[in-house]
């Protein structure tokens, strides 16, 4: 079963990240939910980041607001791939953590989702994994089924409250 | 071989991707490099990202600036994972091309990477694809390693200068 | 009679983009509207948008957020002319929306209207249709008319309350 | 033979006007291209704009920067549909151009293509004229098909530069 | 005594516009205050603007929000100086209204205020009509004298509730 | 003769100010310019504004850039009518300078113009004047009239040039 | 006992600003709490910044929001620190607080934290302090154990949430 | 002898980090000037930084472009003073730099200047020390008044310009 670490720097962005947590059991994939900020527990990050591939790791999401270091900062410390969440902060709707994670230098990419976009995170980290799992490519294929079709069923009932 | 497809949505965009093609080449990824617009080669894309995981592309970078769609329609036609690169226009820096990929509607991501950041959207490819391919993540720990010993080289002659 | 097709990408825009059918309405401009998303229904926004002109459809209005592609998709697929009605968010107000609907590239134009400017969407669907349609165009002036009554009316009131 | 009124703020946004003078005259669309600024001539763009439909104008494209009121203040002025370009200026790339043109109130809308977006005005206005001309109709599939192959070909190029 | 107009673009700026009318009132400034578009009433705007110095107008104040064509419309029409209220909007607080009263070209000024500037509108009016005014010049001393009271008046109760 | 103070904050805002002399000119009005920093001279920003009343001066005008609290310094220390003149920067254009001059607080005004535009600082400061002195009002007037007929005479330029 | 002044430029700020107060007693600094607008006291604040030094003062934390002179103002006036909170606006959330502070000119730099960034300009006035005071570096370091701990115990109950 | 430590992202910085050095020999503060990145050697920075206050470093400056971490990440690592360069990016003219490094959560504060505001990153950490060291608050009232005769000098220079 792959395992996947999700790392939020406040809890008080648990709210959106469990949006994440969701999609990926929707995936069967496990996870790894911790609250480490990269300034208030720089030893902490380093050492879970570091050690995070012999753990069983298989990609990292770090999701965080405002001067969102914690996805870059992850991704100097692990050849893992890092998914980053910029979390929705009162300044331009979030704009500071968007351009905090996903400026990044080169050489040191963070893959970045929408603001507050953490059920996309955790899709996306389901398409990473599904290069290698063959299981998780056909749950992806059947999920986009369910969109296509969600999408529609509420078409019906637009059409329904339109023509009565 | 793994092999990756890179899409640019015009053939003006190929002086920043021929950075992605590097770096894949770094980590001998094989790609396909293709010129095609979402906008005037709609019949075309459709058929290429739908047939895309048959023959045989794990996953799918998009560059595009201004109403940088190319990424995310693609994203809407596959279940491989899609990278977005935003290039940079004159307006705001590429605000436009950034926020048109990253802001992906739920169920749909684009991996995101900096505007004009082709070289690390290739090495987002690579740390991906490593999660399958173990001879991919020596090479990242390689690169890393390489990353470290360049800014410290630098830094080497950035003290001959200060202090003659 | 006149037939437009008014496409949102989610359920959610329906609060917005009723304003745009009161408004076809007002003109005597039939309308199908419909919730098609680019991103999760592609082959259904490929079919309908293929077929509208020989479905009698003879100008396209899109609504979205976000990464807001579904106009400039729709651009892509049609020689009808699309109207973007950019759906507001809580990044920046809606420029998101605003900027992946109007800066596409050259070839394929969106008309864009305001953030939420739904009704608009519709005032402007009957200008165009009044190019071919005399009657839509008589009932323009009249509305004109109106909104200039409307004004004069509430300016009557402030006076009264004003100046006692 | 269908008329389009392009009128300019300023002569020195011609350099960009003309590549929409250069598109209408694809489509053998007649126009008057003016420079009236609806600041320094405000009754010249009163009266110029009120008599435009009955001296046999179908639609009015204005080009303006900055504060950029011009395609507004004409919209208030006549039935006719309003195309607006905003000029790229040295605010943010053009933001400033945008907003003044695209923000317009209830009742009275611009339709509003990219910043400096003069080609595709031509190429919407040609659209909104296919509305009633059924050989602008078939000059636009046309051209929609010449789009396609000149990004094919651009590829084809693409494709023997990298493949040597 | 001196006279002012103050034209809004809409009933719905009058919350807003009140306390630059309250604001004269302080000056005993006269004025008269108007609801009229510059997009809905174009005919009304320019005979009211037009007339307005022979009707003993001195300066005109124009409130107005998004696309804020009212104040830049009033100053192209007249030779009497126009000051300018950006009405804030859920886009970027007011970005859009702001950026369209402030970007004026060469030749037509707008004096433009902060976003939703209202009160300050009425002092500025005052205080270029102390230009030509000894009284409202001694008015504006006095209430200098009361800004500085006021501010040190409410120190006074910061200092109770700190030092308690 | 009417009296007005330009005040610079840096002499490289110079290039950019000197159209606001050449404006003054025009209108005949003596100035008296001045480059004074309110961050580096505080002593004399503070001595200057404050005697500039009984120094003969009945306006100032204030150029800065990046954070540029010269005019609403200004504005704190005088009844006089203050105008501002943000100066280009290569932040955003100049947004920097633009907010730090428009967003004064309640009781303080200064009256705005466009990023660099100096010039209508100048026309600005003659209309304020011309409330009290009736020949700058005739020149305005004149003034107006020529910026007309140089925009009528562009157009026929290039009426000239498109119909050859 | 180290002295820090803190002035803000309205008593509406005091919300924010009373966590700064908060952290200073934390490292048992004394603190002057003053409102004192740059605008509106500019004789006060001319006097209170000038006699700072010789009053005990170390350092001076300036709050203030819109076109957020008074940090900027005090810097010229001192050649202590200042240190400068942007307090959050419902423009941009702050934007112009934030750039009116930040972008000082060189030669008057002002020590600007996060939009509403109160609690951190107390952090950073005791961090400057501990330069000269040994007993605030050690109650700095023991601050940060704390954080650290504290995000750990979080962390704690966000295992227990999950984990059930 | 004071010690300060001068730390940049990337060796391209240089060009801009020079003039905090002059700023700093200016006040004959000794620095250790370092490229080291936050991303690329994680490992030296953490080292580097838990180690410089026991290397007699007094406070750091950090500088850094784009997803700029490098001082809020060494903010994390020691109880020193932080100050924050933003160094200007083609994205918005250095807005993501600026965001990164100002918008700190609470409890880990970086001083942050202008962006490209290298400079006054030196006179601010002269300041700071000043606070301990008598010898540099007398060097920074002197050069206080050198900045004032600078600006005096360049007013004499205009005047004779202006007035021939």
């Amino acid at each position: 079963m792959p395992k996947v670490a999700v790392i939020m720097g406040s809890d008080s962005d648990f709210d959106v990240v469990k949006k994440c947590l969701i999609a990926l059991e929707k995936f069967d994939i496990e996870y790894d939910a911790e609250v480490i900020s990269a300034h208030r527990n720089p030893d902490k990050i380093f050492s879970y980041v570091r050690s995070a591939e012999e753990n069983g790791i298989e990609l990292i999401i770090g999701a965080a607001g405002k001067a969102a270091h914690l996805p870059g900062v992850m991704a100097g410390l692990t050849p893992l791939p890092v998914i980053g969440i910029p979390i929705q902060t009162s300044f331009q709707g979030g704009l500071d953590s968007l351009l905090s994670i996903v400026q990044m230098p080169s050489g040191v990419p963070v893959a970045t989702v929408a603001v507050n976009g953490a059920e996309n995170a955790g899709i996306l980290a389901a398409q990473m994994l599904s290069i290698k799992y063959p299981e998780i490519r056909e749950k992806m294929k059947a999920y986009k089924e369910t969109l296509d079709e969600e999408v529609a069923a509420k078409n019906e009932k637009l059409q329904a409250k339109i023509n009565g």
